[in-house]
Formats: C-alpha cells, sequence, structure tokens
C-alpha cells in the first residue's frame, strides 16, 4: 500500500515535469511563428513582445532542472524513468536555445525595417522558419506518444531546412554583388537564415531524444551534414 | 565495511566521468587552437585533422552520458553528487557543441584559402579565438577547483568576445561595401566570428555550471547580452 501511494506520487512528478516540457514547447513555437511575423510585417510591437516573453521560457527552463534535479534525488528513477528524467533535461535544453534564437530573430526587426526589402528573401526565411516550427510541433508529438517513427521523420526533415539555407547563402552573395546598398540588410538576413538553420538543428537533437526515450539508444547514425556554404567561393 | 566498499566505488565513478570530462574539455581546447591555425596558416591538412578528431569528442560526450545516466541509476546519488553529475551532462553537452563550432570553423579553411585576405580581420578573429580558448581553460580548472570566483571571472569576459564581434562585424561591413569582391570571404569571415562568439556563450555556460556545483545556485542574473549588431544599420 505504502509502495502503491509512493509510485503513483512519483508517477504525477514524471507526468508534471513533462507537462512543463509540453508547456515550454508549445511558448517555443509561438516564439518562432510570432517572431517570423514581427520580421515579414515589420512589427516592432511584436518583436518586443517575442523578446519579453523569452523571460518565461528561461524561467520554464530552470524549474524544469529543478524538478528533474529533484525527482533525481529523491525517487532515483532507473531504467525508463530515467530515460524520460534525462531527456526532459537535454529537451529543455534544447528549446531554450530555440527560444533564444527566436529572441534574436525579433531583435533583427527593428534594423530590417529600416533597410530597403532585398528581393523575395523574406519567403525562403518564411519557408525555413514554417518548415522548422512544424518539426518542432511534431517533434513534441512523437515525445508525447513516444513515437519513434515520427520522431525518424522529424530528423530526415531537417536536410531541407539545410538546402533552403544553402540556396539562400549563395542568393544573399549574389544581391550583395549586385548592388552594395544590400550588404547590410543582406549580413542581417544571413544572421537569421543562420538561426533558423540552427533552429533545426535543436529540433533534430529533440528528435534524437524521443528515440533514446523510446529505444534506449541513441540514432546510430551521425547524420548528414547538409550546410554545403562552407565551400561556396562563388555564387 | 560492505557500505564504505560501495562508497569508494561510487567515488571511483565519479572520479573517472570527470576524469573523462577533463579529457573531452583538453580535445576541444585543442581543436579551438588548430582550427584557428588552419585557418591563419591555411593548412588544408591540418583543417582536415580538426574535422577527424571531432569524432573523438562526440564519442567522449556520448560515453559520459552513459556513464553519468548508469551512476544515476546506479547510485541514486543526492546533494553535491548529483550536482556534479548534473553539470557533467551540461558540461559534456557545451565541449561537444564548442568542438563543432571548431570543426566548423576548420572547413572554412579550404575556401577562404582560394581568397584574396581581407583586411586584418585576420588578427581580430585570432584574438577572439585565443580570448575564448583561455576562457574554456580557465573554466575547466575551475571546474576542477570547485573555484566559483575564477568562473565568476570567465563569465565576464565573455563580454570581451562579445565585444571583438561586435566591431568585426561592423569591420566587415565596411571591407564589403569597399569593395564587392571582398564579398564571400567577408561573409564566410562572419560565420567563422559568430561561431567564435558561440563558443564563448557555451564557455560561459560552463562556468555557469561550476557555479551551480560550487554554490548549489545558478548565478543569479541574466548576463548581459553584448552583440549589438542587431541595430547595426551602418558603419
Amino acid at each position: 500500500m505504502q509502495e502503491e501511494h509512493i509510485s503513483s506520487v512519483f508517477d504525477r512528478d514524471l507526468e508534471a515535469v513533462q507537462a512543463q516540457i509540453m508547456k515550454m514547447g508549445g511558448l517555443v513555437e509561438e516564439a518562432i511563428r510570432l517572431a517570423a511575423k514581427s520580421l515579414e510585417t515589420r512589427d516592432g510591437e511584436l518583436a518586443r513582445d517575442v523578446r519579453e516573453r523569452d523571460r518565461s521560457i528561461d524561467e520554464l527552463e530552470h524549474q524544469i532542472n529543478q524538478r528533474a534535479a529533484r525527482i533525481l534525488a529523491l525517487r532515483a528513477p532507473t531504467a525508463v524513468d530515467l530515460r524520460l528524467i534525462l531527456t526532459v533535461i537535454k529537451i529543455s535544453g534544447n528549446l531554450e536555445r530555440i527560444g533564444d534564437y527566436a529572441k534574436n530573430m525579433a531583435k533583427r526587426t527593428g534594423v530590417l525595417s529600416q533597410l530597403a526589402p532585398v528581393g523575395d528573401s523574406g519567403a525562403s526565411i518564411r519557408r525555413m522558419t514554417r518548415l522548422v516550427e512544424a518539426m518542432l510541433k511534431d517533434a513534441l508529438d512523437a515525445y508525447v506518444q513516444r513515437d519513434a517513427a515520427l520522431a525518424a521523420d522529424v530528423i530526415a526533415r531537417d536536410e531541407d531546412v539545410d538546402q533552403i539555407y544553402n540556396a539562400l547563402f549563395r542568393e544573399l552573395l549574389t544581391f550583395m554583388m549586385e548592388d552594395p546598398r544590400n550588404i547590410t540588410a543582406c549580413m542581417h538576413l544571413h544572421f537569421i537564415a543562420k538561426n533558423t538553420e540552427r533552429m533545426g538543428d535543436h529540433v533534430t537533437s529533440i528528435a534524437e531524444q524521443v528515440t533514446y526515450l523510446v529505444t534506449g539508444n541513441h540514432p546510430d547514425e551521425p547524420r548528414p551534414k547538409a550546410d554545403t556554404t562552407s565551400s561556396a567561393t562563388e555564387v
């Protein structure tokens, strides 16, 4: 009886910390969406809002880490319960970084509003952020549903993000060479594109944690790194 | 007697996992140094070597995480021992990211060797990487010696890295506007500079983990973010 009691308290602890992860995930999804929107609509008010909200995300990470440490100390979980706590720690770290990138994206709204738009690079960035947002949604669904197949799908989709980034990198080089007045805007757009590509990497890490949680193994092969801009000497 | 025996095995476990962190830290310090050197001396062979070595760093992170999970499962540590394991997990993650940035820096060696040098931006990048390397060395020393004061010092020094980055960002804009033939090289240099600045952020995270390990609290205040390039409309 006593044991059952302890075990149900333990289950509640695990549920509570997972609920916090989902809440944090929801806030981060929203942050990506609003940061992209603030850029697109040149909405400085919204950009400030995204920056404000990042504090709640950071605060949640802190709470999740504290709760995870408490569960480890008091409950000494093993096997799948231990894996759950370990993934909670890693995933909250990834979510915090993604939130940070969204905040940094929003920060560029002010400066880009003052500069002439550059081609349709806004559209490519929008496409990238939507892809990453959808990947994050699926990675979190995979986490809740312990769905290793969906997690594998998310990991595979990161290549699409990398490809859009590579194309955009070359596009931005072209715009800068065509007209030096585009240089400042392009540097900021490159910054945003690279940040978005990094968000994709962190979403991929979350999906990898789901694989670990479900199977007990990390995905075997290092995933292909598809940022090929390191060799771009010309456009 | 039995208890003493278990406890000394436990201590050996903790020592072993910390030794792995130090080994990983040494490899990452070396990776930063060699990546910067490969860029400076345009040494493609050395750059390839840095990329090869990154596998050992990734492999070590994997081993450290496995060992940490095993200690949590078998020993159920509490208080400072639990904090130690939690910091081991976080720090190995930070070191893996820094290693990744070093690898990405080395990857640019090939393309930059084919392009004309741009001003003395190489010197600024060299200064940044040396700062980050020294910060990492001190963060790891602070970790081994449980030295919260040295950790605080490392955290403070990240502002210097940010300042060099900001100055370099503006310098690169100038070079690109002066001569469009500089654009491709400057985009790669900006990429490297931003990577180095991010390494500084991860070293800061390591130092923050030392504070947590020693004091049981995370550093109170969010540290000032000194990347001011988000508002750079002109140089």
